[in-house]
C-alpha cells in the first residue's frame, strides 16, 4: 500500500484517537459521526453545557499523543445489531443508537442523509443488516466499518485545526454538536509544508489583497456576489479578457454582443428552463407583461445570431466570442469574495461547425488554453468528462459516444496530462476542464470546452452541405479564463498581488525629489509619453520624502519605481527600482536613458513575459 | 417678417385651403382640427361612411391649387360665441359645434386635451370667452385664432403626403375620423429638398441597412428593445466606444466595472427610485428575499467606488469611465430599431471633483465631445438646459444658480453655437446636451455633460479640504456617444452604411481570381500580415467569377477591394478598387506594394481620417 493509499485509514484512525482523547478528557462525551475529510479528519461531539474551544487543543492533542504513543492495536469485531444497539445504550451514546436504529429499520438507506461509509457503520451490503463491526483501540470503542491502520502508533504527523457547530446530521432544529477538525499526513515534513501553505495561502487572501492593492469592492447597498472593480481591478480584468481574446480572435474568433436579459422563452427552447429555471434570476416588466430572465448563459442567445443568415459549408465554422456578464442565483450563504459571485464575467466563445470540424476546432482550444496558463505561470491538467447513465443528459447516446471519442483523441494528441471521469458532462454534452496549480500548490478547475450536439438540434440550426442538404452544426462551448472573476480570486492569490508587469494596474511609478517646477514638467513629459505607448506609468509628486514614497508604491507592489530628481532631469539616465521578486538578469537592471527605459517595460508588457517567482 | 416666421401662417392657411378643397369635393365634410405640425400641417375630417385615399390625393391637390390660383383674401371677422355656435350649426359641423360648446361652458380651459391655438380657436385670454374670431377665404369659412397668409395665393409649395385613422380629440371611443397630412415650405425648391431628403432618409433606415448589412438583429425569442450585434455590428460598437474612452482616458479618466444589478436599497439612497422607480426593470431572486432591479444608470454604483478609499484634495478630480448597458423599461410600442431601444449602453463616465475644478472638467469634456463628432462629420449645436420653477429638481436653489453659471461660463469659452432652455435640466442638476446634424440635415440629440449637486451629499460623499474639514465633491455625469445603439440608428442612417475605414467591419477585401494553391497562400500570407497590423481583411477565394466577386464586396460597403491574380503573386504592386464615395487624393490611388497599400490603410485607420462624402 502506497503512503498516499494509506492516509485515509490514518486520518480514520486519528478521529478515533481523537474521540479517545475527548472521552478520556469529557468522560460524558457523546459522539455522532467522524469521517476523513480534505487533508485531514473531524468528529461530531456533543459535551453538553461544556464546550471546547480552541484554548482546548493542546489539552487534547497532548491526550491524543499519550494514546498514539502507547501504541495501542485497532481491533476489530462484530456484533449482531440489536447488540450493537445494546452497547450503544449501556455506553450513554444516544447518536450512535439512533443511527444504529435506522440501519436495523432501513438497512443501508440510513446513507440517503449522511454517506454509509462516514457514519462509521459497517454497512454489509444492500439489504438487511444483520452484523456491526467495532474497532477497539485501547480503552475506546467505536462501530466502524474501518479500514484503520495497525495500531495507533502508525497514523503520521497531525495538528487540530479549528472547532464549528454542526448541528446532528445537517438538520437545523436536530441538537447543536462540535466539529473538531483535524489535519493528518504521513510525515511532519508534509504536515509542516501543508502548514505553511495554510499560512501562506492566508496571506495571500484575495478578498485582503482586493482591499489593500484596491482592485474590487462589494456594497451593503449594492448586495452580496455583487463585485465592484475599481480602476486597478479593471486592468486586471480588461488585460486578461483581452489577451483570452486575442488567443482565439488570431484563429479566426470573431467578437458578438449579445443583452443581459432575454424573454425566457429563448430557455424553453434551448431546454435550459427545465433544468435551471429555479436558478435564475427573473425580470418583470412594469410596463409589458413580458417574462424576462437575466441570462446565466450566452449560447442560446449565439445561436440567434448563427441564424440570422444562411449559412453554407463553406461558411464553417463559425466562430463567436463574447466577454460578457451572466447572472446566477447563488444562495447568499455560498457567496465568498470572487470565488463564487452572482454576477459572473464569461471571457465565452461558441463555435458552430460541421462534424468534420470537431477536433481541428478543440486542438487550436486547446493550444490557446495551453498559452493562456503557461503566461500565467500554471500548471495545467485536463479533466474529460463524460456522461454516466443517469438520465440527467438530453441527446442521442450514440452522438454522446462519438463525441466523447473525439475529445479524447485531440487531447491524446496535445500531448495533455488528463484524466478521466464519468457523470460529470454538461446535460448537453461531453466537455473538457482544465485544472490549473497554482503558486502554492491548490489546484483550480478553470477553462472549459464543451461539445454541444443538443443545442444546436433544439433551435433547429443548420448550414446547407455540399450535396444540398440542410444539415445541423455542431457547437463548441469554450471559456479559456471560465468566469474572469473566480480567475481573478485564484490568480491574486497565485501571484499574491505582484502582477508581471502586463497586468500590474501600476506598471511605473515616477517619485519626484521635490516638487519644483521642472521636475514636476519632466515628470509631465514622462507620463505623456508613456500615455501614448500605451504604458501604465503615474507620478507621485506629493510633498512627502523620497522614502515614505517609495514605501508607498512597493504596498502597491508596483514593478518599476524611478526616483526624479537632478541628474534624472538634466538628462541623466534611469535608475529604476524593480520590485523584488523580479528577476532581473544581468544586461537589464541599471541605468538606461528614459526612451530606453520606456521601450523596455512596453516590450516587457507586450510580450507578457513574467520575471517573477510567485 | 423673415420667410421662416412666415412659415407658420403658411402652413396654417394651406390647412384651411386643404379643408376648401376637401369641401368642394366632398359637401358634407365635417371639420375637427387643423393646426400646424413640424414642416406641413394636417386636418381631421369625418366623411362619414366615405374614405379619402392616397389615391384621392391628386384630386385634392388640383382642387387647391384652384383656390390658389383664385387668390382669395384671408378676411377675418368676430361673432359672439352663441353666434358662432349657431353658424356651426347652421353648416352642419358638429364638431366644431361641440369645441365652442365647451370654450363657452369652461373659457380656455378647453384647451386642456388639445392646445387652444392647435384648436383653431380665439381663445381671448384666461377667462370667459365672449368674441370668436372666425377666417373666411372665398367660398369656405372656418373659426380660427390665425394669423394667417394674405391671401390663398401666398402658401409658397406643398404636397400632401399621407391620409392616417385618428380618433375625435384623441380619445379612443370617439369616432374615428381622417387626419389628412401635408409638407409646405416657401418655395419649390425647400419643398423638393425636403422630399429628397425623406426619400433619402428611407434609403438608409438603420434598421433595413443594419439588415443588409449584416450588422445588428431582434429575435422574437430574446424579446423587443433587445438588440444582438452580429461581428460586423460589434466592431463599429467597439471601435466607436474606444475612441471614446480614448478622448477621456488621455486626460486621466480610468476605467472601472460595475454590474447590471443592483438592491434598489442604492436607488432609494440616490433618489431615483422615488422619481422613476416604476421605470425600473424589477428583479426577483429565488434563493433569497433580495429586492434587486436592473441598473437605468451608473453614477449611484460609481459613487460606491468613490466612497471606498478615503480621498484628500490632492487626489482630484476622481475621473470613472464604464462603457456599460444599462436596462429601462420602455412600453413597447415605444421601440423601433435601434433608436429606442431597451437594453442601452452608455459610455458612460463620472468626475468627482472640487468644485473650483467644475470649469477645466467641462472644458476638457466639451473639447471631447467636439473632436467626437467633427471626426465623425457631424455639426454640433449645444443646449443649455436648466431647470425652472417646478418643483421636480431636488437640491439647493442656490447651487443650481450657480452651476449654470459655470456650464454657461465653460460654453462661452469653447465658443461653441449654443442655445438655453428652462425646464430641461435632469432633476439632480443643470445639463449641456449636445445636438447633432446629420447628412441629410436631421439634428439629434447625442452627448450630454451633466453637473449634479445632489447625489454627492445624498450619498455622503466627502474628501479632506486643504484644511482638513471633510467637504462635499461635485459630480458631472457625461456621455459623449449617449446611447451606443441610439448613436449608431443615427450614424448608420448618416452614413448610409458608408463606414470609414477606422470603422468599416471589413477594411480590405481581397478577391483571388482563382482557386490554386499560391493564389490561396499568397492571400493567406496577406492576411496574416494584415490581422498582426490590427487591420479587419478577409478573403473571397470563393468559387465564383471576379465580377460576383466584387459585387458582393460593394453590398458590403467595404473600402477598398483587391484583385489577386497572377501579376500580384509574382511580386507586382496591388491595385485597390476604392469604394465610390471615397475621395481619393492624387497619389493615393493606383498601385502600392502589399506592405505600403497594408501600412497606408492602418495609417487611415488609426488616424480615424473619412474619405466619404456621406
Amino acid at each position: 500500500m502506497s503512503e498516499q493509499d494509506n492516509l485515509h485509514p490514518m486520518r480514520h484512525s486519528l478521529a478515533h484517537i481523537m474521540a479517545t482523547a475527548v472521552q478520556r478528557l469529557w468522560p460524558d462525551a457523546k459522539f455522532g459521526v467522524g469521517p476523513v475529510v480534505e487533508n485531514g479528519f473531524y468528529y461530531d461531539i456533543d459535551l453538553g453545557e461544556q464546550k471546547v474551544s480552541e484554548s482546548d487543543f493542546k489539552k487534547i492533542e497532548k491526550e491524543m499523543r499519550a494514546v498514539i504513543n502507547k501504541d495501542f492495536a485497532f481491533e476489530r469485531f462484530e456484533l449482531p445489531v440489536d447488540e450493537a444497539i445494546a452497547w450503544a445504550r449501556d455506553n450513554n451514546q444516544p447518536y450512535k443508537e439512533e443511527l444504529l436504529n435506522d440501519l436495523k429499520r432501513a438497512g443501508t438507506t440510513v446513507a440517503k442523509d449522511l454517506d454509509a461509509a462516514e457514519l462509521g457503520l459497517a454497512a454489509n451490503g444492500e439489504s438487511q443488516v444483520e452484523l456491526v463491526s467495532f474497532y477497539k483501540n485501547g480503552d475506546f470503542t467505536d462501530l466502524c466499518r474501518g479500514p484503520h491502520v495497525e495500531s495507533t502508533g502508525k497514523v503520521g504527523a497531525f495538528k487540530l485545526m479549528r472547532v464549528a457547530g454542526a448541528y446532528w446530521r445537517g438538520k437545523e432544529g436536530n441538537p447543536q454538536m462540535q466539529r473538531l477538525y483535524g489535519v493528518a499526513f504521513a510525515t511532519k515534513e508534509e504536515l509542516d509544508q501543508y502548514l505553511t501553505m495554510l499560512e501562506e495561502a492566508k496571506k495571500r487572501d484575495h478578498r485582503k489583497l482586493g482591499q489593500t492593492l484596491d482592485l474590487f469592492l462589494f456594497s451593503d447597498m449594492v448586495g452580496s456576489g455583487l463585485p465592484m472593480f475599481t480602476p486597478r481591478g479593471t486592468v486586471l480584468r480588461d488585460e486578461l479578457a483581452a489577451f483570452s481574446n486575442q488567443l482565439r480572435q488570431r484563429s479566426g474568433f470573431q467578437k458578438v454582443w449579445t443583452p443581459h436579459m432575454t424573454k425566457k422563452e429563448l430557455y424553453e427552447a434551448s431546454g435550459h428552463w427545465a433544468k435551471f429555471g429555479d436558478e435564475l434570476f427573473l425580470v418583470k416588466s412594469q410596463e409589458t407583461s413580458d417574462e424576462l430572465v437575466l441570462k446565466p448563459m450566452n449560447c442560446p442567445h449565439h445561436t440567434r445570431i448563427y441564424a440570422s443568415q444562411q449559412r453554407s459549408y463553406r461558411d464553417m465554422p463559425v466562430r463567436y466570442l463574447e466577454t460578457t456578464t451572466d447572472y446566477r442565483d447563488e444562495k447568499t450563504g455560498e457567496l465568498g469574495g470572487l470565488n463564487r459571485v452572482r454576477a459572473l464575467t464569461q471571457d465565452d466563445s461558441h463555435v458552430f461547425c460541421r462534424p468534420d470540424q470537431i477536433e481541428v476546432e478543440i486542438n487550436g482550444l486547446m493550444a490557446a488554453a495551453a498559452e493562456l496558463y503557461s503566461t500565467v505561470g500554471m500548471d495545467l491538467r485536463v479533466r474529460l468528462s463524460y456522461r454516466d447513465d443517469s438520465d440527467a443528459y438530453l441527446g442521442d447516446p450514440e452522438l454522446w459516444e462519438t463525441a466523447q471519442g473525439q475529445l479524447k483523441a485531440a487531447v491524446l494528441s496535445n500531448g495533455l496530462n488528463y484524466f478521466e471521469q464519468e457523470g460529470e458532462a454538461a446535460f448537453y454534452g461531453p466537455k473538457i476542464d482544465f485544472m490549473a496549480t497554482d503558486a502554492i500548490g491548490r489546484e483550480h478547475q478553470v477553462a472549459t470546452v464543451q461539445l454541444d450536439f443538443v443545442q444546436p438540434d433544439r433551435f433547429g440550426l443548420s448550414y446547407i452541405a455540399e450535396d444540398g442538404s440542410a444539415t445541423t452544426p455542431v457547437m463548441i462551448h469554450c471559456a479559456l479564463l471560465g468566469s474572469i472573476e473566480r480567475f481573478l480570486s485564484v490568480y491574486i492569490e497565485h501571484t499574491a498581488g505582484r502582477f508581471p508587469v502586463w497586468l500590474a494596474p501600476e506598471q511605473v511609478r515616477l517619485i519626484t525629489v521635490n516638487q519644483e517646477a521642472d521636475t514636476l514638467a519632466f515628470a509631465e513629459e514622462v507620463r505623456r509619453q508613456a500615455f501614448d505607448m500605451g504604458l501604465r506609468l503615474t507620478v507621485d509628486n506629493s510633498n512627502e520624502s523620497v522614502g515614505k514614497k517609495i514605501r508607498a508604491a512597493e504596498l502597491y507592489k508596483i514593478p518599476y519605481t524611478v526616483v526624479i530628481g537632478e541628474k534624472e532631469i538634466g538628462g541623466g539616465p534611469l535608475t529604476p527600482r524593480v520590485r523584488s521578486d523580479m528577476a532581473v538578469k544581468e544586461g537589464e537592471a541599471g541605468s538606461a536613458a528614459v526612451a530606453d527605459f520606456l521601450q523596455t517595460v512596453a516590450t516587457e508588457a507586450k510580450t507578457r513575459v513574467s520575471k517573477s517567482s510567485f
